[in-house]
């Protein structure tokens, strides 16, 4: 019987910046032999999710209360332009910059590379959200994502 | 043994306007109980190629060379607002507006509405490329998409 | 100002096997040139949430309370042969039948056709969950698949 | 400037179990709430794809025709048991064990598992396939397959 051990990729800081590698997978590409361009979002969202989790901010926990008050964190806009293409196999890295922490929402800077090379670039509002209506990101998060 | 027949959705111009029905399935929710951002993704490029498709251009005999010149068109860039969320079971439809026919690409409006209220709205850029590099619109596709 | 109108897909019965027409886009397919061998879960799953519908059986509304008690449907096991592969543009009909109405269950036969000749063969056993458990299927639920 | 670099996440053999470890993101889940149950179907395809990287072989490659013949994995069938579901944050390990080796196809049971407790199990056939007919596994591949 084989123990069973996961070592889950981690991203990192350096500097500002917090760099989560991603690989390609069959599932993310379309037949014109590329990843499908809405595939990059889902990456992207990766992205925020594990930096939100090396500031020790959890999604789940957060959606069913086990962290406190219940909120979300939603796409409020996002402009993106695709550069490159990325394809099956490739390693990624998403790298992902606060720009600004409002009241109520968070902008960021996310660009997506290849072995340095610039493949898409983003800007990306989100937007802390309960019962549907904005709310303001509560203090203990926002003490979280500013340290 | 039953008789298969199938009646695809099709969408239709209300002016200029191109119309295309997207039901709202399992698949394309999260969690948070709403429709996952990058879902919308989806949508929209459905819409772009029914709108395709009712101009008689069929990506997919494209890209095989079944149609002529061997091409395809990539999203270059794209610029959402999400302004409310869809929901599971929801009928929403996909409006389409070419805003410009350049030599090379296209500039579209994209929004996506429920029972007339406007759910999101996009502006996307849309490249014809061949091995990877911009290629400038067949003139037959062109005339296609200008009648 | 376009006037914005949908006509949503629909599925209809043909003797006891219901058959709902689904259309092949970019998401659907992945490097290979064929569609993805997820993706056809996704399009059985169609399938399954609009023979419900045609039952007046609404999953989203049941989630939320709205039609009574709370429970959903979550898919127990499946077998699934994949026979002939799918491509862009494709027009495929997902035909459903049910081969046994259980107490907390429900048996399916799901196949894909593509002008008639088949693509996939799947069964299908769907569980009826409240709270993560099994629960029987309510009655007035039976009575509508039943009907 | 930051410097880019990633750590992909690697599986490894625990005997001749192969383990790869997926993190449950948004775009995993649905609004039940748990993780949608076609994409367990992406998370198998993930931990095959790492077993071949692990044996040296690179299924983009192969496609391309750099890696020498030209040729496919395809899904052939699958049997999967949802025992029970993961949500949002979760860590999960793909185990894959190779049954079999045969001429041209694999068959495999991959299962699933969060912190030693079993959420899915299946078993998948693998074809090999060129231009849309089944093919012999190539020798070399192969003998990576069973060093």
């Amino acid at each position: 019987m084989p123990r069973f051990s996961a070592s889950l990729p981690e991203g990192h800081f350096e500097g500002s910046t917090f760099q989560f590698p991603v690989r390609v997978y069959y599932e993310d590409t379309d037949f014109s032999g590329v990843v499908y361009h809405a595939s990059y979002l889902r990456f992207l969202e990766r992205g925020r999710t594990e930096l939100l989790r090396a500031c020790d901010v959890h999604q789940g926990a957060i959606s069913t209360g086990d962290a406190g008050a219940v909120f979300g964190f939603a796409v409020a806009s996002l402009n993106v332009r695709f550069i490159k293409p990325a394809r099956m196999d490739d390693g990624l890295i998403v790298a992902t910059d606060v720009i600004e922490l409002g009241g109520a929402s968070l902008d960021l800077r996310q660009r997506i590379l290849r072995s340095g090379e610039l493949l898409l670039d983003a800007n990306v509002r989100i937007a802390c959200v309960a019962n549907g209506r904005p709310m303001r990101i509560p203090s203990e998060i926002r003490q979280k994502l500013t340290r």
